[in-house]
């Protein structure tokens, strides 16, 4: 079995489990606490389901390293992540709605080899969709494969991004793209808006302040399903360096950098 | 049976009819036709929904009138709305969503006697959830009663507003009002952020550009689960008439008011 598939089926064992503690876990009160600043939360299910997962992959891959968001995974440099494995795990992305709503949050995983994303795992956990893909072998929701992304541009279709652009100053350039788009549509998970892309719900997502373990995932995802991740100069990522980003169809996206310049 | 009771029997069974031909409509093409604008579209589905409820309302209520979207209903003027029964109608809220996303729109129905909201139905299809409610009976989710909302501020919340707030040019205020709540979340459908609200998963949702029908279920929904609809300078909302307009929770409300001042 290729190293993509056996990861695979432990993977989708891992999340199964994750989710149903989540879920679990809503029945009851969250303890939640403020991280940064009063809008940054964390709840004992990020820690724990991190905890869990991490103790996982280090069971079963000792020799790969972990960039995580609650402070579980490894110290990971530029060098690290061009010569060995690994893994991006984001226990809860979209915790404000977590708490907030008890909806639209996701668990995520994806898998680096050598700089190379090879796979990645977007957890709808409220719609228990799994949305996942491993490179050159195509985007699925659950059992069911996705079409690759119509390439279309911003008059035909729907513009998302996150509070951080839309409330800051460069009001002018934001007011030009959404226009210019069908509508604009804001949902507060950087994975959940990386699957609205693969499904063709929107056409493109921009943001600020996002974080190695939100994107990871979502470029494996949406580069595998024909669209681009790009800054907003229109060069690559640096998925542990991340600088604000666009992630589009290839028109979308040259679009929006000739709009931001 | 009172009359709001035979008419919610009434109104349950149509919306069951209406939402399973729209579902079953998303199994083929559907036929779009531009509106005022290019963002601005209709479907035959719109037309055929709405055709089939003014129908069976007019048979079962000839008496009544009805403001609708699609052109099928009455043209009914302040005189009217004051003094009879008048029902407002939106066969497929959320439109742009239906027709690119094929998920996030609602049918929604109300009625208002004399002026006065008596019952509102607002139906999230892609979920099968039916949010209803009775003047001074509560709002369910399905069979589910729901919590009457927190007041909560809008440091407390997130904000949910439209595409035509967010791209508009009084952007220092919608900066101060966005800063000043937890995050901003936008679905593009009027009747689905007023269901936001009264779950308590938004705390308010500001708008340019709604019709009656977009306005009139929410507004029931949200008096009967103690939030406030106002226009933005606080003052009761006409809804024939509709100017900007806001939701919320009466503190947000309030907040909201003093910024927009």
């Amino acid at each position: 079995m290729e190293m993509t598939e056996q990861r695979d089926a432990l993977i989708k064992e891992w999340l199964k489990e994750a989710t149903k503690k989540i879920k679990e876990s809503l029945k009851h009160d969250l303890e939640v606490e403020v991280k940064s600043s009063p809008n940054d939360l964390v709840t004992q299910m990020d820690r724990k389901i991190e905890k869990e997962l991490v103790e996982k992959i280090k069971q079963h891959f000792p020799n790969d390293l972990i960039v995580s968001e609650e402070g579980f995974g490894d110290r990971v440099n530029n060098k690290d992540f061009e010569q060995k494995t690994v893994w991006f795990l984001d226990p809860i992305d979209g915790t404000l709605n977590f708490v907030l709503q008890n909806e639209n949050y996701a668990v995520m995983l994806a898998v680096y080899e050598k700089g190379v994303g090879k796979q990645a795992y977007i957890y709808d956990v409220t719609h228990n969709k799994l949305y996942w893909g491993i490179k050159n072998k195509g985007v699925y929701c659950n059992e069911q494969r996705l079409p690759k992304m119509e390439d279309l541009p911003l008059a035909k279709g729907l513009f998302a991004s996150n509070s951080m652009f839309l409330s800051n100053k460069q009001v002018s350039l934001n007011t030009e793209i959404t226009k210019r788009a069908m509508g604009v549509r804001t949902l507060g998970s950087a994975g959940l808006e990386a699957v609205e892309l693969v499904k063709g719900s929107t056409i493109a997502y921009v943001s600020y302040g996002l974080k190695p373990w939100d994107i990871a995932p979502g470029l494996v995802l949406i580069e595998e399903s024909g669209g681009v991740v790009t800054q907003f100069d229109g060069t690559s990522v640096n998925i542990l360096n991340i600088e604000p980003t666009i992630m589009a169809t290839p028109t979308a996206q040259k679009e929006i950098t000739e709009l931001l310049q």
